[in-house]
């Protein structure tokens, strides 16, 4: 029987762990924290993310979807929070068509408990990984409450530990030849709990992701299962106003939530005292290149972490380890060959997420309060009702398709040429409200050949 | 008294203990290493360097140019090498103008002495930095010998630690909103050693550059005081051929250089034996920022690490310490507005230095065999001659002035341009040939005002 160590328990290692225990291995997980499921979990850092296609195709491939489903809230589109409280819902897809929120906290342990019970992968906590050996497929450790030092070697090694990962850290950027970066963006985040009514409901509707775009900042919220909204400001570090520098007192704090975001204030009566106590995160980019070494890999946010704006972060890393499973079939446990096709398939795709990532950033702080982009979300939709086969819109392909993120990437952004030179020629708003814009569809669709 | 520590006895670090003792501090140097001046040079590994401008005014500012004089062969210009073996020389500069080999562990054991002996610097030896605290100025260590784990707490804390920079791995690289990267160039590099004559006198002319330019790889030679000329090989690590993992047997080896090089492979008899024996090493550009937290700051290589094709490497890690010992004068000692206007002075010029030197290979191993780019130097000497204040060439700027790196970068760019669309104007060749080139040049540059 072969083994197989994963260092970190997150989200990428615990479905790995199950892949890879389901298909014989002898699974081994070391992790640097304590059990999340025995802990509790941190103010202001509850998180809550949005599953998508590529994430429920990940856990379906090991049939523990059915596990998921119960701490999944579905959100059909976005809702738009002007800055004097009027709303503006666009759907995000298709009749059907959901984003799902769900705790971090929630998924993972479900995931460490099939894990373990389902599977027998052995999981330890409180281990440091501070170094590793790839050619030799030796992970070496510190027990944070022993102090005691130890080594573990085994057939392979993958590094699930995330955007600091300490296998890359310790043993990958040791590497000759490895290339890496790690790119701050200028904005910090802030999280904040709206709560739930007195009598358990929600103080906003369950089925949306509501965003309070305002330009160079933002604020979000997700639903919790309580009936509470996860929020997070997104916001510059330092700047002349509307900065996490420039504002400091009580004061301050008042009134910057009074004046941008008049109704989150009032559902959020305590948040001074949230501002307080909750603490300012900053956001990366990092890439590397090689993703493997040796016996080791690199999968996850360990490979690619990117900044949240797109939801994808956890996506892509499902997928990682969807399509290492799939090439572990294919090859036949060849893991010299698995390797190869892992990198040379998914170091384009994790590239992509991180431009898509990025760019989704001024989608939702900007673009999304411009009426212009809206009717163009509405054109395409309708476009995508009447023509399936011939047209899918950038955030469909991304979040409701399989379509690798590196082709959806340079898809979407031809599309958008191609749309804005559409919206340029005709008057979509005006044909909308004379109903008229189906035969403009037609016109233009109906020969048009399916691009690829 | 205050007191300083710099990690790393390199080219910076040697040199800015030599400012810091000069203006009144105390300090304490350590360094990996042993001591360079009790070890032998390791095969391969002799390394020159070309000292040019920048790093003359460097070493001039605190008096210890005379020291190195010695040591240096002019090299005025560049001489190429064909195929067949004939030679095209081509002037860095004009006349009296020069860049200077030196052997970089001559200059570097200079430094020691001087930063030692004149002014009572202390050079701790086998001390392996292990992490920083930046904030409070403290260094920790473990001596290579012993294994003894020490700190080191001082004012002031450098990190001179050179392009894998030990203070700048373990303890910039974990500060929150860090950016940093390490990416490595597709080439690997190979030294091989000319030896002298018999009577001790040089195979080729010693005051020159001499290159071997072959489009995507290229071979470099400079002069060492005993007669023997160190080479360096620059090629892709992979490749169809022409790729260091395509040249392993002994008879690839003697094709390749036979073919490629004829009128070394004459001069170096033994390159089979020096292939195997030498080793084969990676190249990096290292970026990050910020450069200074707390009370630490990283100079030279730790800062800004570049590939070596402008031998601009140490001069701007000299001109480092030449732009903070005048901030620390202008700034009277205070050392917050130091390292602020270090920083801000600095970076864009590191940042430059890196695309001088990207774009300087291409000049050496493809642009110096094309008889338009040689022209085009000639055309602009010929400029620069007859009218030296209205227009620099931007190897001048780079390796005979004192103009920032990010302004002759920004101008050298423009001035190309602007150099190209002349030459397709005029035949230059031909008025060359007539000696009516300088009626031209006096037309264009005799009214035209100074750039800037």
């Amino acid at each position: 029987m072969k083994t197989a160590t994963i260092v970190g328990a997150g989200l990428a290692g615990s479905l790995w762990a199950v892949y890879l225990a389901k298909a014989g291995y002898n699974v081994t997980i070391f992790e640097r924290r304590s059990d999340i499921r025995l802990a509790e979990i941190q103010a202001g850092k509850s998180i809550n993310l949005a599953l998508s296609h590529r994430g429920w195709e990940a856990l379906r491939a090991v049939g523990v979807d059915h596990h998921v489903n119960e701490l999944a809230i579905p959100m059909t589109g976005r809702i738009m929070h002007s800055a004097t409280g009027e709303l503006t819902a666009q759907p995000y897809g298709q009749e059907g068509q959901a984003i799902y929120s769900v705790s971090r906290g929630g998924l993972n342990a479900k995931m460490m408990d099939v894990a373990e019970k389902e599977f027998g992968a052995t999981i330890n906590y409180n281990m440091q990984c501070t170094g590793g050996n790839l050619e030799e497929g030796i992970v070496y450790l510190t027990n944070k409450l022993t102090g005691e030092h130890s080594e573990h070697q085994s057939d392979l090694v993958f590094g699930c530990d995330g955007a600091y990962s300490a296998l890359r850290y310790k043993a990958f950027q040791k590497l000759d030849r490895f290339n890496y970066s790690q790119e701050f963006v200028e904005d910090g985040y802030k999280e904040f709990l709206i709560p739930a009514n007195a009598d358990g409901s929600y103080k906003l509707d369950k089925n949306a992701l509501h965003i309070w775009p305002r330009g160079r900042f933002m604020l979000i919220a997700l639903a919790n299962e309580d009936g509470s909204f996860t929020c997070t400001l997104f916001m510059p570090f330092e700047g002349d106003e509307n900065a996490f520098d420039k504002i400091n007192t009580k004061a301050e704090i008042e009134a910057f939530f009074e004046t941008r975001f008049p109704d989150f204030y009032e559902m959020c009566p305590n948040v001074v005292e949230q501002w307080g106590t909750h603490p300012l995160s900053s956001l990366a980019i990092m890439r590397c290149y090689p993703w493997t070494s040796g016996k080791a890999a690199l999968m996850g946010d360990a490979a690619h972490a990117t900044v949240p704006f797109y939801g994808q972060g956890m996506n892509a890393s499902l997928e990682d380890c969807h399509t290492m499973g799939k090439l572990m079939e294919e090859h036949d446990h060849d893991w010299e060959a698995i390797f190869k096709a892992y990198q040379a398939d998914r170091k384009p795709n994790g590239d992509a997420v991180q431009e898509l990532s990025k760019h989704n950033y001024l989608v939702m702080r900007d673009f999304v309060a411009d009426p212009q982009f809206l009717l163009q979300k509405k054109f395409e939709n309708r476009i995508q009702e009447l023509y399936p086969e011939k047209y899918i819109a950038l955030y469909s392909m991304v979040s409701f398709s399989s379509i690798p993120y590196a082709e959806a990437w340079k898809k979407g952004q031809e599309q958008d040429v191609y749309m804005k030179d559409l919206m340029q020629q005709h008057d979509i708003e005006s044909l909308m409200k004379e109903g008229k814009v189906d035969d403009l569809i037609h016109r233009i669709f109906k020969d048009k050949l399916v691009s690829n």
